[in-house]
């Protein structure tokens, strides 16, 4: 939680780097003691520091350093924030990399004293949400994914783990400053007038109506509670598509610092919940219906596919290593069938916070003209709004698509 | 969880006790130092050794403690048990004493080398579980448990606590070895065939159709994912009538040592399965039609009253302190619905496993004709399956109470 700083806390800089990347032993497989070496400074999150660091001689020999910042960066030294956060990210890449390895960034070390983590330099991927706003698209990426949270989700929960090593794992991950901000920022503000919020002007008659919707809040509120005491599996907690490093070939999930014990539709949510806001954006960023259409035709199917390479790994890494008296055919075709709902509502929940909210995405609040992201904006929130209220009307995946697809913006007023 | 014994750690014995009481000075304002005492040795428990002690000058200067064993007396040393459960038990009795005094034993002192809890002896109270087995009712009962059901489990939620207070909570009170004997005991043996289940033999043929039963065994993995994964509130864990001091004045819950955050119906269904367990055993322990009709009136009523006065107190120190905008008012009334369908489906299971499983109750058990003992056990079976198959359908406590009453006993066979 909040603790000390230890005394030989320093915030690294591109002067003081390379000292340090000296100084540890777990390096030396990379690069040799004082040879030369480049840096840059890329953090583009809120909550740390993020080195890149590469020897002069071969950038292929390259390391990622993330230093946790006492304080949330956005906002400013107003909004402190546990440096605890990085022995959770360490913790928890240790074990998606045990059950994952495929789509983990390998892990060189957690310095406990300075917060860094060193890991892998994903040095020829792109962020996903950047691809995916070019409108590139990535064959192999739903089985990946499918895969990576069957892994993650299904192995770090009471159908895999022993009953000990499960209770002891959700007090190691215990993450109260950083459930706080997904707290805030996700379930309550955005349902309510507040001054953080950050939604474009023309949507103000949406966001009015849809703050005024006591049904929408009453399972908004379903939402948060499920977020708050579900402890189902150790969560990445911030699975958009901000949050993986991708190309052509390889799909790799970073940043799982917001981990901790919750619901796994969180993170299933969050990547379908990305993948349409997305698919909203394209109202706008891709004028010729053909060619969107096309690239919505690979988002939707992307959804599609996930789920099913999900439910397959799943079967194979959970149900099929249970026993069938205990947890009958019944019971996992109910558990799989209540995963696919909280999935459908707490991805709408990430969406509406991206339009509503504090923190949006790129994909929607980067559209330059302010008519076209308030359409765009309309359209995530339709669907966000059906997502969250027929989800438990959802048989199959493809019944959550239709829903998506079926629904159309708001704006412009006039039409 | 499971650590060394303390140095200091010996089993206390009659021979003991009295210096040990001696070199306590939190008990100086009972006793004098070095003064005659008397004691013995009470637990009817598998777990601790329980004695009671009291000045020889004055009965009434009275006090019991309870020393937590390091294996279950029951089965002896080849279970073992961490003692750590008395820290567990002494937390727990903290938090429920400030919540409400009333119907908490005063703690003295935790011994944490000695596992060691001193608390008020409760002198002039029986066992309830013993009272209702006699006939005897208790007037304010329901108001009692109300009110404690309803300020333990509201102000130790999400609802109440601040969200950092509830984590660290969470955290303290993980229970792993006494949460796995509840996954055991309740939640799997009974429902497949194994050696520590101990039916009477005239119950077999039921027992043997409801093990097959695919779709109760479907509901009651339900019920068992609930109790692994919703942190919902601190629970006491152990709620059943054997827990309980009762007199015509007075109500008291002893005994949380299998308390964690678990979910509020586990409690609640505690109370409700086990007065229905005794409502079962009145089948055959009160034979005359209108005595038996007068008791199991007071028993359902009970159950009608506890329920209510639990939504009353509920909603005055919860409801009425949370925000209205992100906890509507639909919100807390589907969260009630949901309370009484957890607390229907989870009391079932409470009550299935005490006719099926290792451990009885003396209400069916302790019925001396074994035709007698299989009619009540067969009328608890039947009661259980209907709350748990039929909870959702439930919209009132009348609802639940009107099922009940509707079961008859299946045995004997031949009517």
């Amino acid at each position: 939680m909040f603790t000390e700083l230890p005394a030989e806390y320093r915030p690294l800089t591109l002067d003081t780097i390379s000292d340090y990347v000296y100084s540890r032993p777990e390096l030396r497989e990379v690069f040799h003691d004082g040879e030369p070496l480049d840096a840059v400074e890329v953090g583009d999150g809120n909550l740390n520091y993020v080195f890149k660091v590469w020897a002069k001689a071969d950038p292929e020999r390259t390391i990622v350093f993330k230093q946790a910042l006492p304080y949330l960066r956005l906002v400013g030294e107003d909004w402190p924030l546990p440096t605890d956060r990085a022995r959770i990210e360490a913790q928890a890449l240790e074990i998606e990399y045990r059950l994952c390895p495929e789509h983990t960034p390998r892990l060189y070390f957690f310095d406990p004293k300075m917060y860094v983590i060193a890991m892998r330099n994903l040095n020829h991927h792109i962020i996903m949400r950047k691809g995916l706003i070019q409108g590139i698209k990535y064959p192999h990426f739903a089985r990946h994914i499918g895969v990576f949270l069957a892994r993650t989700l299904g192995q770090t929960s009471d159908l895999a783990l022993d009953y000990r090593t499960k209770k002891i794992e959700v007090a190691r991950f215990i993450n109260p400053e950083l459930c706080k901000i997904t707290e805030d920022l996700i379930f309550t503000e955005p349902y309510r007038p507040t001054e953080r919020n950050r939604f474009h002007e023309q949507l103000r008659p949406q966001v009015e109506a849809l703050q005024a919707d006591e049904a929408l809040r009453v399972e908004v509120a379903k939402m948060k509670e499920k977020f708050m005491t579900h402890a189902q599996a150790l969560v990445h907690g911030d699975l958009h598509t901000g949050s993986i490093m991708i190309n052509q070939e390889e799909t790799v999930v970073i940043d799982p610092e917001f981990a901790y014990y919750g619901p796994m539709g969180f993170d299933i949510g969050a990547v379908i919940g990305n993948l349409l806001l997305n698919y909203a954006s394209h109202e706008v960023r891709t004028p010729d219906p053909a060619a969107r259409a096309d690239f919505r035709k690979y988002l939707t199917d992307t959804i599609i596919e996930l789920w099913g390479v999900f439910l397959g790994e799943f079967q194979r890494v959970v149900w099929d290593q249970v026993d069938p008296v205990n947890m009958p055919k019944g019971y996992q075709d109910d558990y799989m069938l209540r995963l696919l709902h909280d999935s459908a509502g707490l991805g709408a929940c990430k969406m509406m916070r991206r339009v509503i909210g504090l923190a949006g995405v790129e994909d929607i609040r980067g559209i330059p003209d302010p008519d076209d992201r308030a359409i765009a904006g309309s359209l995530a929130l339709n669907i966000a709004q059906v997502l969250i209220m027929n989800r438990e009307t959802f048989r199959t995946i493809e019944d959550l698509v239709d829903a998506a697809t079926a629904c159309r913006p708001t704006y412009p007023w006039k039409g």
